[in-house]
């Protein structure tokens, strides 16, 4: 069965919601437990309990894991199968990007069967999008997924993605091109993109994608499920908005996290904290 | 001390060869250890063992050690140390890239003194040179470095690499351009650059560029060492190549080891072997 197909369904049956675990400072307050790796594992853990029936997937972001080392990486295990136990998908947000036997190296640890094998990760392109093939190819044979960066939320991405290629199209585009004839080539569109919900518009065009775009940037960025929907109208594409902090900050109660997500959902237009 | 001052004070000393590790499976084959992580573990600890007294700095590959999960990491953490205690510089290759407290996570998990505390890493700028910022600062504050994949070895990395920013500079140069500036502005020369060096002709303009060049690309991709000299002849950075299989691949034997770095260092033109 491959990802999207995997992924089609379970936004069928919970909707489309992912959800960032990114367990960082600001976070583990919010939670009152330490800045420690007993403190990520509890925001972690306690947040895949919390919200794993209500989620298509969750998100969990690597970098707040690796800054503990071994010991983290071992905690973003644990979640990652917690995730999956539970019927969630996982997406795991490492930004790899690599050539070669590398990029084969970071399939194998994500898209295969180790203790690190997740549904499908964020892969950087500045190496090329053809550099990323052993991380397609995988993805394809194991039924997992990749989301490729062109458009992300951030202002400072602006310069290089809405630039040109040597060859003549837009940086972006030129990526949502490369995925959308790698899934046609395919049939089984593992090839997602990554677009910011932050934009006013899009920059690219998305008519021939017809494969999952994750939308990070709602909530603490600055951008609202309406700005995502306004944003992605008329697409042919699974559009899977991504909220992370908006919810992590509502603390470690159970009811707390879910009554979050249920004001994401419904409240469509979401307050900017102050960050 | 900046880290630049601390590379420049161990070329000084030994040279300015800088040996990357990668356990891949190829490598695992020519020390005659099992694919597993034992294996893997040998092969990075014997390299250092082996060549801790000959390079300048070691360049670990993260994607062959998180393959393994976080017991891989856990032997990353043991090569990091060994390499960093027996003297060399740590420049380990994770290509990270991100934006806001995630890129800040990312600086405090390799450019820190946590368990994965190494000299410098490499850090990839598809989201902007100044998402990368958080690194940069930590990097100054804490006599660390980062190089920014600027023009990658790989053919696939043209296309993007030497296209053309929103603004009109060229990808490549902009990212060159923006860390003369920061290293003018901090005056530690703290952000370097990788620059490939299997290229006919750099492609960008180093003449305001005064740090480091990490030169991957040597060896098993077709670059040479004479080549290198060629292409960067006339620049005022540090230029830093880079060897990885060409020298694993003499396998576990200490004397083996030395012997193929004296190779690279003295024959002046590279064998290209077979893949």
């Amino acid at each position: 069965m491959t990802y999207f197909s995997r992924l089609s369904a379970r936004v069928a049956e919970v909707g489309s919601l992912c959800v960032g675990i990114d367990p960082h400072p600001g976070v583990l307050d919010a939670w009152a437990v330490g800045q420690d790796l007993a403190g990520v594992e509890k925001v972690a853990l306690g947040t895949v309990d919390a919200l794993a029936d209500k989620v298509a997937a969750f998100k969990p972001q690597s970098a707040f894991f690796e800054q503990w080392g071994s010991g983290g990486i071992a905690v973003l295990e644990k979640c990652v199968n917690a995730a999956r136990q539970a019927g969630a998908l996982v997406i795991l947000d490492v930004k790899r990007g690599d050539i070669g036997s590398t990029m084969d190296a970071y399939a194998r640890a994500y898209l295969g069967d180790g203790p690190m094998g997740v549904d499908a990760i964020t892969l950087s392109p500045y190496l090329g999008f053809d550099a990323l093939r052993p991380a397609l190819d995988l993805a394809e044979a194991n039924g997992r997924g990749v989301y490729v960066l062109a458009r992300t939320s951030n202002p400072e991405g602006a310069d290089i993605q809405l630039g040109h290629t040597a060859s003549g199209s837009g940086v972006a585009q030129s990526l949502v091109d490369q995925a959308a004839r790698r899934n046609q080539l395919s049939g089984d569109n593992a090839v997602g993109l990554v677009i910011g919900g932050t934009h006013a518009s899009l920059g690219v065009d998305l008519s021939g994608f017809q494969a999952c775009v994750l939308v990070p940037g709602i909530g603490a960025q600055g951008g609202t499920m309406a700005g995502v929907e306004t944003l992605f109208a008329g697409t042919a594409a699974l559009i899977l908005p991504s909220v992370s902090r908006e919810i992590l900050y509502a603390g470690s109660s159970a009811v707390s996290l879910r009554e979050a997500v249920d004001k994401v959902l419904w409240a469509r237009t979401i307050h900017r904290p102050s960050r």
